[in-house]
């Protein structure tokens, strides 16, 4: 637990908040609206069978001997939880719609305060897209920057050892993981990921444990764009995950960069396709700088694809939404229009059928029935 | 001289204006300036030397021999002139400040009547730039696209030989050159010159028999550009010629494209940094023609510097501009606004000077003391 957290949490409740959001059908979403509504995680987890119950399931939390295990798990490797309210959780990343609650971490959280870029790319780069990754890194981070990638093979292993090799002035480097904190892949860069959580700082989101899913890594993503004050995009075919990454960090309002390449390979298109889109071209680490000293909140980058927001009151009247919903998407604002029920309520109805395990929720603030 | 010019300017006329636009310290301005004032060439053949007096020195006009000797050059290699005010000047030209009144051409001037599009770039270029070049050039000339360019080595010399190897739908492509229309130049493109001249349109300001001066290619530069809905740069070495010419369109409210490389490929640089300053990024043949399509006199392109813009009234009263002038150059609106006299007077006053070869115009509308 973090030195901030532990000040103002107790130990029940930090106990209580990891159980909470172990606890089945529950996100980040229905996470916070939990413990708005009922103060504390343990009031949350005392009220979740009844509410479970209006949702039409039996529910159990998670069993509390499956929390200690992941707690002396963490422990084991020398990790610690950051909870989305305590001092050092990043400031960027609590800006997104529904952080992450708890994220586990190993290493040196001040890299966190650090003025930072996320450095992605393609799996299977080209030698030239590699050079250039690790180059950027090592100048990002000797002039102070946090360089934040996600230890994939390719481009985020090269911004890694980059920044590794150049780091000064405060600046270093940040691995987001699909896995638990203390699984490790690929199994290339295993030593590569001790080194970031020893010298840098090691950020996992999923429980100690985890494998890396493919439904992981979309998670993962979202904290390295949410983390850093733009995202520069070294190398990527076109419809990548890279990409995604890229549009995550536009939706975020953060801005977006991409070096480009000759159109004959066709390993850069989709950065060039991104260029066109909106991001912000760069040639060299001070056409990133120059970007991001420079950044006021209102990105120069004009690639962006906004997710629709919706309101977030919480009142409680109870409303049929099970009635408005398919199997197909619908986004929560037109839920909201169609019942002519308060944002509040329509959110507690949709809670209510998440914790039955009768809802998905998808992105861009859309939800449907579970198939 | 054109079939539209020869139907309405007697040859008479049509002489007196190569005379008059031949004529010591006479450029486009002047000549333009002249024709407005006194209706005819002829007339203000008659006026130059009490004109010049006033400027404070003697002058002669050219002497006709040299226009008998010139036209016949022209014939001899089947080229003609083409006026500013006959029907297949080209539009786009026209909307030039100040168009260059009398251009020479040899071959199909139904090509001016084309879609257009500028291609052009370094003459080191490297070999992936020069297919490139080639390509987008054969995929343009066969969707009926005129492709402009400077039939120098490299770049230009490929555009050429792809849109001639691909012409079709109308398409084809125009060679403007620094030289007089009979002179070839570098000598490794005599041929493709003549091919430009046979199967396509070969352009020349200069007068029949002028050699290839450095201080005629920024000329031909304007021209280059200014024929062109929008002017492509596929490689280029920051500050070249190239990024002159992507300049000129920019000023003349063309759209300007650049095709990107890898920034570890230092010919790529200047491409990239016109793409930072608000060029178009284009990786396929298709993202110029979408581009092209939709043009509506309002480039997409944010690639821009504006030269200053002047009134162009035609007053009479006498103004002392000499006495405001200095060896260093300065904008003729600034010294319409020191001087108190109208726009007309100050312009007058400027060609008196000009007549007298007291003054040098500079580009962007400045002028300054000869030295």
């Amino acid at each position: 637990m973090s030195e901030a957290a532990q000040a103002t949490l107790s130990r029940d409740e930090a106990f209580a908040r990891i159980r909470l959001l172990r606890s089945p059908n529950i996100g980040p979403v229905s996470y916070n609206q939990l413990l708005r509504r009922f103060g504390t995680a343990s009031a949350a987890l005392e009220a979740l069978p009844d509410l479970a119950a209006r949702g039409g399931a039996p529910y159990r939390p998670a069993p509390p001997e499956r929390i200690e295990r992941e707690i002396a798990a963490l422990r084991k490797v020398g990790g610690r939880y950051l909870f989305h309210d305590s001092a050092d959780y990043p400031v960027l990343l609590a800006e997104l719609d529904s952080p992450p609650p708890i994220l586990t971490v190993r290493g040196d959280t001040a890299l966190l305060q650090r003025p930072s870029i996320a450095v992605v790319g393609a799996r299977n780069a080209s030698a030239a897209a590699v050079k250039l990754s690790r180059d950027f890194a090592t100048a990002l981070a000797g002039q102070g920057y946090a360089v934040i990638s996600g230890l994939a093979r390719g481009i985020d292993a090269a911004a890694h050892r980059g920044a590794l090799a150049g780091m000064g002035d405060g600046g270093g480097t940040v691995g987001v993981i699909a896995s638990g904190i203390d699984v490790s892949y690929p199994p290339e860069n295993v030593e590569l990921q001790e080194q970031v959580a020893t010298e840098g700082l090691l950020i996992a989101e999923m429980p100690p444990g985890t494998e890396p899913l493919a439904r992981h890594f979309p998670h993962r993503n979202r904290i390295i764009a949410g983390l850093a004050t733009g995202t520069l995009v070294v190398e990527a075919a076109p419809k990548s995950g890279s990409l995604i990454t890229a549009r995550l960090a536009a939706e975020a309002g953060r801005e977006v960069m991409a070096i480009p390449g000759s159109p004959l390979d066709s390993r850069s298109h989709g950065c060039n396709q991104l260029i066109r889109d909106g991001a912000i071209l760069v040639q060299r680490p001070e056409d990133v700088v120059e970007l991001l000293v420079g950044f006021t909140g209102q990105p120069r980058s004009t690639f962006r694809e906004h997710a629709p927001e919706y309101g977030a009151g919480a009142e409680d009247e109870p409303v049929d939404v099970a009635g408005l919903l398919t199997l197909a998407p619908v986004a929560v604002d037109e839920l909201i229009r169609q019942s002519g029920a308060s944002a509040g309520a329509v959110q507690m109805a949709l809670l209510e059928l998440e914790l039955a395990g009768r809802l998905v929720r998808h992105a861009a603030g859309r939800v449907s029935l579970a198939g």
